[in-house]
């Protein structure tokens, strides 16, 4: 039986699993699959369901757990970008794999922890699902400006969302909040929810604004603590990422 | 802002998915990731836990309902193998979304419906996890070859693993019943059942010794099923797929 | 020293060179890069230079005695098609090994056997160079496409050409042959050319028309020819390879 | 007919070529194909020839010349590496493009140009052929470690092959010099060359200890030379590229 198991062995010859380029810091990014249908079967709250976002957070909280080399992530909206030490070698940094296993640890967790988080009277209907993709870039500029990507995507989705939300919510047909904001620029979207609803935009949770950043630092950032440089631990954090100062701070996330 | 975000999307370069060639086979192997403990935590029958194995073939006939170009899929122990059709266009064939889809959507499945076939005594106590690759086959050849790979692999395990753990059973010791089967061939395994335990191999459930298959089939495999050509509908098989009969009886699954 | 060199050795690591699938005819695909101003630097005859088909002919010949795996080999225009069996096994088919290798030896001949065809007073002023790419199909159908796809562009653009030379020839200025050519179909541009230039096109050299097919086989191409089944040798044909009947006579070809 | 082509042109579809990294040092490495045997058949002076070096060189030069992008190369013996900068996007980065119109550019210059550097006693006999690869660098130490590698190799290659070539004109077979050497570290076998054959191997010419090196860059190497920051231009050097001195002197190379 052995020898009739090796002469179909060769099949293995047709596997090839592409290799992620060894020193570049790998991204591998989630993405819910029809999340457009997900959420309103599971009655999320418009623009941003607190639950659900809590939930995503576990989820890629537990990805860090599992995963020793991913030092950071970025989450947003039905995503998370998760971030892999340059120097990983995380399955020889095949592609199959690497994605793969994050993507079904997160996928995992969603199913399993959902009635940790939801409220019993907003059981799972049907399972979420994700797809994933990994990315390499070569410098750190590359990777900081693959973040400002998402947290920049985030913003404009989110300020566009909350200003059509209250127009909705305030009576407004969807096609009318629509005509109503598409010609708006940034500025006049924060000034409409101002006038009209009272809602100063920075005023709302930073998590819906910025999202959410696990990092791996030795940083505390309890209001009273320090710089514990007996073991990194991760931290959650809901602001900017596109400016400096988080990079300053949190210098020890990429070392 | 928009203008803003615009600056970053250059990092979108950097994606580059690898697509799986046209018309051929693809085959996408799905693998538990540390079943052995998995199995252990969850106190597994051994060496075949019946729950286990109808909660991967529920999870399996799931991703067949929501991937219609999964024609057909093989399972033993904590894989699955899913074969999409050599027309397939899934996802313009781009690898990592064909592998992240069908393995988060197994995932999802495999923690969803736990609690549907698990009884109430044996929850889920950690989710389980599993890799994904994708093969390429360019004929009806090679994919027959890899399908009899993979079922000369689960009747090699799983012969040996019937005599190790009846040996086990039986009093001996993991080291003890390792050693008494490491010289034996084939047959004196099956010797072996027959004399000291009194199994006839052949007897045992032909879902441990075949493993399960999924076709995509107008053929029906009830007793007075027929030949159903208004649609094809899934059928649950434990049979020899090495020989030509299975492919002769069930020939259009790779029609 | 040694020790040394072995502290840079990991940068081998970098080095990744995609496989070409097993089991799949591959094509290797040369065109003169920039031959629009080669041609016009050596004074080509317009629209066919039979020394540089002749040249392009040898060269070919040549890497079908130094690649014993390629059975067939189409060429017309700057380009020339080179087909690896499917059981090849050449290079372990690391692709940037394959397509390098034979584009050099095409390259290197190119220069070196010009003055043997080319008479004294046409010397190569500057060397000519190929740029080159592979393509896997998985079935002899699709291969057959492939050189299909080949031919039909010969035939479409030697037809226009001829046309667009005779008329400027005939002197009309390019824009004005163009304009003539642009609105007709192909029996319009047959009609053209026997009308007005008394040319039956079929009557043209059956290589410019049909391009040139490099074979490997048994069967003898000479009148007396047959089939000599010692040995398979190179015969060159310009024959149409669209329809059945190149490929029942030559069947040995694909073998 | 061109409606005929369209029904092939699908097989383009199977076309899929990998691409290079952006923001990446490319390095291209050519290697002569057989060139053990093709040195004999041009009876090449051993260890080192220096019409071959020489148009090794000026192959390399000609690279330089038609490929704007390329920054640096490095050669020795029957290589030559090129770098093309981290911001080229020469061919849209796609791999097969790069290494083969390098390739051929190199191949066709070699049997072009043979005839002005070979005198006419020695002319071509049949065409060299080169292969090639390419390795993608996200950082500049890991380009200057590739770097590092290939000329210490030129230097652990030559040192054996100066005292190998010493012994046989010497008077030892190969088999006797390859036992003398075998068990020496480089300074037994410096000391050799300086007690048996009075030659101070540092004294031998720098073309063949350290390689050489193609530098574009506005700094001037002949001695009265400066900085002309009006135009790059390309330096021939035999230096040191291991240490850090070339790379401050030549600074604006990887600009
Ligand atoms: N109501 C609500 N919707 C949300 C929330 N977070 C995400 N969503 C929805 C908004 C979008 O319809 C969807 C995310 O957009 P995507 O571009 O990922 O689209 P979707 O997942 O439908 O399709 P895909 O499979 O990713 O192509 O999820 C939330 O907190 N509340
Ligand atoms: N007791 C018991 N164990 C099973 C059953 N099905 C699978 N297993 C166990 C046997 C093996 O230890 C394991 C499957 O072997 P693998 O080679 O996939 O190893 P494992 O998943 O531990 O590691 P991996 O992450 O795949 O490299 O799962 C079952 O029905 N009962
Ligand atoms: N006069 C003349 N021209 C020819 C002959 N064979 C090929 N050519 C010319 C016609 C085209 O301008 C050119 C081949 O077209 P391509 O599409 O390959 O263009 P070209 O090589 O210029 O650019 P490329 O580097 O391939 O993108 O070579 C010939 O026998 N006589
Ligand atoms: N006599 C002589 N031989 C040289 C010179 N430069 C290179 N060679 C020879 C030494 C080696 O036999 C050969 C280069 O070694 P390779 O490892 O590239 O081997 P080769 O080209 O034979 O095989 P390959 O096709 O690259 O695998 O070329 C030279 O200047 N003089
Ligand atoms: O936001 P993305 O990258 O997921 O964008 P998309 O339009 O969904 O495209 P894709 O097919 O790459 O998921
Ligand atoms: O049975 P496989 O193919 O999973 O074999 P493996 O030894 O687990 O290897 P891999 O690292 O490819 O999962
Ligand atoms: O005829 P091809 O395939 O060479 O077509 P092209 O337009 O020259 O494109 P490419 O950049 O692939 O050579
Ligand atoms: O020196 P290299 O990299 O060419 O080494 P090789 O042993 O010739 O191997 P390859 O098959 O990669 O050319
Ligand atoms: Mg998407
Ligand atoms: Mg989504
Ligand atoms: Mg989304
Ligand atoms: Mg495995
Ligand atoms: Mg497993
Ligand atoms: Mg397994
Ligand atoms: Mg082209
Ligand atoms: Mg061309
Ligand atoms: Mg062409
Ligand atoms: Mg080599
Ligand atoms: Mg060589
Ligand atoms: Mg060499």
């Amino acid at each position: 039986d052995a020898m009739a198991k090796s002469k179909y062995e060769y099949v293995r010859t047709f596997e090839h699993d592409p290799v992620l380029l060894p020193n570049t810091w790998v991204v591998v990014r989630l993405d819910g699959r029809g999340f457009t249908k997900f959420t309103e079967l599971h009655s999320f709250a418009k623009p941003n369901d607190a639950c659900a976002l809590r939930l995503m957070n576990r989820c890629a909280e537990q990805v860090l757990r599992d995963f020793g080399d991913v030092v950071l992530a970025y989450g947003q909206s039905d995503e998370y970008s998760f971030v892999l030490h340059r120097a990983s070698t995380l399955y020889g940094r095949r592609l199959s794999k690497v994605i793969t296993a994050i993507c079904s640890t997160f996928t995992a967790h969603y199913a399993f922890q959902w009635p940790q988080v939801f409220p019993a009277d907003r059981p799972l209907r049907a399972p979420a699902t994700f797809d994933a993709r990994a990315m390499c870039y070569p410098t750190t500029a590359n990777l900081r400006d693959y973040l400002s990507w998402r947290q920049a995507d985030c913003h404009i989705n989110n300020l566009y969302n909350t200003c059509f939300w209250a127009l909705v919510h305030g009576g407004a047909t969807a096609q009318e909040a629509q005509a109503r904001l598409t010609p708006t620029v940034s500025s006049q979207k924060h000034e409409l929810l101002f006038q009209q609803f009272k809602t100063n935009y920075n005023d709302l949770p930073a998590q819906f604004r910025k999202g959410t950043v696990l990092a791996r630092t030795s940083l505390d950032d309890r209001p009273d603590g320090g710089d514990d440089r007996r073991r990194k631990h991760i931290v959650v954090l809901h602001e900017d990422i596109i400016g400096d100062a988080f990079w300053s701070r949190y210098s020890d996330v990429l070392d």
